[in-house]
């Protein structure tokens, strides 16, 4: 299991007229939290770019449980439980106030797609060898 | 059953770096789905707030089944399947392209709330006879 | 001189907990007036970039003298003063709510740009032709 | 002369198919450098809401001179040149890269308004108080 966590501050601009963070925006938050889990690894979804492979959202499924409010400084949790085999790879995301309390929690697919031909591909070997440790 | 569609035109602000809309985006054009399928029942959802009642959003899902790209005319086409009992009322949601292809399926949950004490509350009776026709 | 108008409503993602539409968001809806005023002339901004000619925004000003809320169909009204020259397009640009107040004024500078080379351009012929006549 | 200074790392949200920080984009990076600005200064824009005063954005202007591009670490320079006076403050933004050069320069006016009300206000004492020493 690799699991990592990063902050996010909540900006202005992702409020909405509830007085809370708009729902869409979450998706956001949780991209930041698996591209921050990926450079925690020691290399960057930019170079897994770089080498040619895309890793579009296939699925994305989120529970909204408390709201975050403007300026709250967010914990974004992101786990791997199983290293990916094939051209899946799935993350689950859970959102943390400052007290601890959860607010959201989610579960993101994504496929390894060769960039060029949109082709299934697999994990980076290079991310492989990074994650590896983490589930033997 | 309620079903209804309503047309969105892709923003330039919504495409990504991989040339299609970002995932997230489709938040929003779920919500402008869900608020136009309010329109065409002859009330709005600014209404229902005014009645003083709010519609979060508490779950969602989406399955990205084929990208949208940059000014697509979109259809969001926004399904409810049983008529809303007590506090929850359940949106399917899908967009279509020009072609007719199914892009994204999704399912989203909303509450309603009593927007002064978040309280749960019911369907304002106004939009429940609205809909009735369409369930009996 | 070429003046068009287009409608957008607002949307509740574009809100903020001010309760009116945030700042930023005025760059789409402005976005979506010049897409639709060139759609207006017979082309689509999307045709300009398949002809290899991008064209990025290098300026921006805005006056927010009212704002704008949630469900407003707004009126944005585009306006070309002078026919382009040379690399550079201006584009006046206000937004108008249903009662016809300004409640937004700006000004967009781009630039014609050649793709792939980012060297400075010229406005494809094509548009010049359709635009030629507003300005005799 | 109050300067200071903020990081911020594009999303991939943030991109748009020209593969660069599609510019409306910016508002939200220039509201940040704002409000860490405010927060250098030890309270919070938080706070001075929590004071019964908003800051909404009255004009805004930015020149777009380099892009940014994905994941790139920006830095946000926000300076108040004077001290406000009256119920107008101005700052002056600049975004940075990791070279140091300069990608977006801008300005922006923002007006102190009651809530409630949206009377005219002037800036919290507290706030006077904090950025005095800068300007003597």
């Amino acid at each position: 299991m690799y699991i990592s966590e990063t902050k996010i501050r909540v900006r202005y601009a992702e409020t909405d007229q509830m007085n809370v963070v708009y729902h869409g925006n979450y998706a956001q938050y949780f991209e930041v939290g698996r591209v921050e889990s990926i450079r925690q690894l020691g290399l960057s979804y930019k170079d897994v770019e770089a080498m040619g492979v895309i890793m579009p959202v296939i699925e994305w499924t989120a529970k909204f449980i408390r709201p975050a409010h403007y300026d709250d400084l967010l914990t974004v949790r992101t786990t791997l439980k199983e290293l990916p085999q094939g051209h899946r790879i799935e993350f689950i995301q859970e959102i943390y106030n400052e007290e601890g309390r959860l607010l959201t929690a989610g579960k993101v697919l994504l496929y390894f797609l060769r960039a060029g031909t949109m082709e299934k591909a697999t994990m980076p070997e290079h991310m492989t060898d990074k994650l590896k440790s983490y589930f033997s």
